[in-house]
């Protein structure tokens, strides 16, 4: 059995904590980011898994230096070394957006891991391996590129959602007519790749439609937006500007 | 049985002619955008879809003038009225993304109906209930706003996945790792609002790792449109900007 320490109250330990006590191998003990942990506790701890926010992780794990437990963060653009180099320093990121209101399949969820050492390494894949079965070796470096990759594969994705959504709103359309184009856009990336599912008028240079659109949008944001992505598709495209 | 012809080779008549023949109360005859239906021909039809591309509409509606079965385009961006004044003009719009390599299941595709009668409507709404459960009547000053919610909803989105799919590839990384993450986000709506689901730096108003990526992105593209999709989070959310 490993046996786990959970430090933060956010959405990550929250799913955290649901699929560690839900995994037998896993023993799993729920801390508060203010709490302390004593020290005949830190010795029946294999690892420590600091899931607070990016700027509490500094402050947070400095607790637990000295101590002889694997101490890993869960964050997708803080560097191990951002971590007390007084203990044994690790990465557990699992990729994937968090709600409370949602549950999660962890199985499916890449977990992005990083220690120092092979020993450790070893460990924090075995903890990734009990509740996933797609375990990444990502370093500080690559998971930087990585949770900015996702922050336009989800962030920018569920912004682009929420426009839509507004425009059916201000015509009075109910946004669940856009739903199922929204599942087979993200269902189509399965077998085909997004510069082989890419359609529309900004693929196909429909200057016409282009021009229609860029007219209907009164509000700026929206405008320069949609003018920079059309750009961007063209640009991808090999059409000229 | 409603008698279909269908007129155009693109994406939306190759899967709308394969839906049609799997369907009994449909019969269909596919026809060249270049031919011309003989007079005899179409008092047998009830029906004409004009799946061709926006800019062949006219040209090829044109020809139906005259004759008393019903004309209807495909598209989410063309005004019935810009169909020939000589006919029962109408508009049967599946709001999909289509590829021809990706079968699509049309029972859960919203078509979008339109027409200048009652008996028109009825024979249309009919036609689009024998494929999908999900029908609506929508007019043409509507469509044009639902196409461009489809426009961000879909090709923007996928563009999305593209610019993510690179960055994962410049740092080698497999693209795989960001798609369960794709699957979730577009998931997520089933239950969540988009306005709900928004989660990440812009969101949290985390300046840090919005400057961190800012530095990454070398690209002026990317880096144009991750500051506009941010700053257009900030703002749905009431940050000062």
């Amino acid at each position: 059995m490993i046996k786990v320490a959970l430090i933060g109250r956010g959405n990550v330990s929250f799913h955290l904590t649901r699929v560690f006590r839900a995994t037998e191998k896993i023993g799993v003990t729920v801390l508060n980011s203010r709490e302390e942990m004593p020290i005949d506790k830190r010795k029946s701890i294999d690892i420590c898994i600091v899931a607070v926010s990016d700027n509490a992780i500094k402050e947070v794990s400095k607790k637990l230096n000295g101590s002889d437990l694997i101490v890993a963060h869960t964050s997708g653009s803080v560097s191990i070394n951002d971590l007390p180099n007084g203990c044994r320093r690790g990465v557990f990121y699992p990729l994937q957006t968090f709600s409370k209101e949602r549950e999660v399949d962890f199985s499916n969820i890449p977990i992005c891991v990083e220690a120092e050492s092979n020993k450790d390494l070893e460990l924090l894949s075995e903890l990734a391996h009990c509740i996933s079965k797609n375990v990444q070796q990502v370093s500080s470096a690559q998971r930087k590129s990585l949770h900015m990759a996702a922050v336009f594969a989800n962030n920018f994705t569920n912004h682009l959602y929420e426009i839509a959504s507004e425009i059916c709103i201000e015509n009075d359309l109910p946004f669940d007519l856009i739903k199922p184009l929204i599942l087979e856009t993200a269902d189509k990336i399965k077998t085909l790749s997004p510069f082989e599912a890419q359609t529309g008028p900004a693929r196909r240079r429909d200057l016409s439609t282009i021009k229609d659109h860029e007219e209907l949008l009164k509000d700026s944001y929206r405008k320069e937006m949609y003018q920079q992505l059309t750009r961007s598709i063209q640009k991808t495209y090999g059409q000229k500007l």
